[in-house]
């Protein structure tokens, strides 16, 4: 039985996500059509049809219904089953499932009564805390646990890598901005330090856009130095991390981590 | 002798193979001549040449001929070899190698009759079987053994690391959908969720193309989570993984690894 | 009292390079108007508006006088603190305050008295040893510190990188311009040896920005090598590297390690 | 004695590279002058002047000459002052100072005898023999030594790290040729499985430079699968790598490392 609310947990969880992904693909969206006007020509009426804005598919609407209702349904049975009600009310991974779900209705209640306030986007933004659903899997997933685990050991680690990358990132960032500015190139990538912080940023962690590149030779001197102070800023702190996770992945012995 | 048959079939697999590659070369193909009709103008009479496709070099055929004849005599001599049939069809390595020889044989006979069929882009896809042929590699090379060992021993930190991965994609594709939405910039890159995945995956491997760029500050804030969280993600079950390859790899002492 | 002080300290530390970052950007910007002549017209006078240049906003220059105020009362209240004076002033980290603090002071005094010199760019420039102060963060951050010691540490390693990263680069710079003259190919990346090495370090560091990209078989063929022997080269010596900051790190039990 | 011939032949090497890296530089560069005519006009005389090519400067020339000069008088007194002139003559780093060396000379009298000849490109290109010299520093860099051991001693790893490499580029480079097909893109960047060959290493080695990216959901998902066997592909075999180097590394405790 348990098992069984576990398996379809994770099925709605999925869907769930999967809707909230594919309702912004461009194939999944129709056009909003809104006749605003008739206009009454010599001979005949003529309607507007107007193409302001196009939607999401109202098959994601049903879907992410009956998910969320199966949500509201999953939240009352735990309530009920759990014998510490202030403890379950205080979880953190519960916290985000009442807001996910409270997200939804608070949508669904706006999108009825107040259709003609002009907040559709901002709504659609707050929609985006319902990604984090996804750290419901915790429940279901002891490797999710492990991770989780993992930074919350190495915070001082992870604070330490961020620390060693954001004093990185504003040496170079400015290093490269006033590099750039010393010989004349009229195709300067480096417009001001916040940009060059990005930069510096894509090169350390050695990803690499391209959308900003040094043109000068001092310029590339320095993103030469930057790569180089990446590779080593960032190999340093993470084996301390990574024996963090070794450790409490062989702790856990379990037989089955994602699920 | 059993050593001659091996070093001819690693032969005849990268013959098979470097053919396969090398036929899709634009300078290795030859335009397909079709002459449509005959017209009869006036003052004599007119070909048409219709250059519709372009064909792979005919020496292509003949060199994928002569090495299907020998993997279809190579099966023969192993099936007539082995002591136990009924365990020589069921291994995976020759399941592949049948498959792989029939898709040949298949293509051959459609080829002949079923020439004003037009499914020859669709023929053409399948022949992607005959790639898995490097997969017979492992009866000679120890070190793809040693390979395809540790990924089935690692098959829970991979799909933990796959689990990661998708976690962590779904999550940042869905926060620089929304991030590169909030400031209005004309060139936004991120079009749907779908898309946003593929930059979130291309940005965690650190691989960075550069086809899609965040270019708000917002967007780039994202960038710089992801990036990070990417490092990290990938770091942690990676040694787990090669910890499992360092162990295979040093319990067979062998002394000629690749062959 | 001595906590107080630090996280002033590291707050006016923090201000300050905030001050420095944010007033290249361009929205931070103001117009520098200059009213050069005063043109009689028949109808009346009209006055010219040159926009020659733009300036950073007066709030930062006022950031910056407090935040060096501070700096100038710290130099001095541990100046007056400190049991030996010789070691005071030839710490490394005091002799970055000085000229940090020094270079402000020169640049007020010259923007008054010199404002008719055409240096501004100039002065901008060494501006930048105004970013050192970051450095100060030494004094306050455990993290930091363990940095610099397994750096100093690891003096003959990063030596070694740096040399065997140089290597790599001259060789590849060399073979890929080469290789790319080879064939004939319009758009060639590769202009001089000089801009190679550029091309050959991004490759050797994976960032890969693709600025510059080969377009010949042969280029791609060392392009290959290339990238292979930058994650041979790179990740020999970093463990040795990381096996300091691990010593040191285990070493320096802090509790607070950032701040 | 000794230490200032090691000095000078440093000193000399480093000199000859960079000579030889400037020289390709267009701002290095003149233009080659040629009168080949001499046109009469009804009034007066008129020369041609036709630049047809540039020449390096002529500066970088007599440093060739004076480090080469330098090389033949090292290579002769090393070789009178060798015990063993059998073992002199085929020792490996030896033989690439005689081509280089030699090299130099067979330049110098094909340019002065034979300038009539078309192969100045074909001599450019053999003069990139010259940069091997740069393994002449062994002689004087224990780091580079302990790095050429390595490489010696994990020669049947490297081997393995190519063999994957070369197999999981065969095969994504086909999967990603036919997956970019299935959907009509009109700039599919996958022309070729070749070409193909190239994006995949890119993509394995997590170098990333865009300039051919999957435009489908089928490419870009065999896209993903790329990146994420680079990144296991090339993780594996390293660490092995990595520990011979450190074990050579230990073993040899040497004082100077570079130099």
């Amino acid at each position: 039985m348990l098992k069984v609310i576990g398996v379809l947990s994770v099925f709605f969880i999925c869907v769930s996500i999967l809707s909230f992904c594919l309702k912004t693909h461009p194939d999944m969206k129709v056009p909003v059509i809104k006749t605003i006007g008739l206009r009454t020509a010599s001979n005949g009426t003529d309607y507007f049809i107007d193409k302001v804005d196009t939607d999401a598919h109202v098959a994601f609407f049903y879907i992410e219904c009956i998910c969320n209702a199966w949500f509201t349904f999953e939240i009352l049975v735990r309530f009920i089953a759990s014998p510490n009600k202030c403890e379950f009310i205080n979880s953190s991974v519960n916290i985000i499932d009442y807001i996910a779900t409270a997200s939804f209705y608070i949508d669904l209640v706006l999108r009825k009564f107040a259709s003609h306030l002009e907040n559709a986007d901002i709504m659609e933004f707050f929609s985006i805390i319902r990604i984090m659903r996804l750290f419901k899997l915790t429940r279901h997933s002891s490797g999710l646990k492990i991770l989780i685990q993992t930074f919350r050991a190495s915070a001082k680690e992870l604070t330490l890598l961020v620390f060693f990358l954001v004093l990185g990132i504003v040496i170079f960032a400015s290093l490269v901005y006033y590099a750039e500015r010393i010989q004349t190139n009229p195709d300067n990538d480096f417009k001001s330090i916040p940009l060059g912080l990005w930069w510096a940023l894509v090169t350390m962690t050695t990803v690499g856009y391209g959308d900003m590149v040094p043109k000068t030779y001092i310029g590339m001197f320095v993103g030469a130095l930057c790569a180089l102070a990446g590779v080593l800023t960032i190999a340093l702190p993470v084996p301390v991390i990574v024996s963090n996770f070794a450790m409490y992945y062989s702790h856990t012995q379990v037989s089955c981590l994602v699920m």
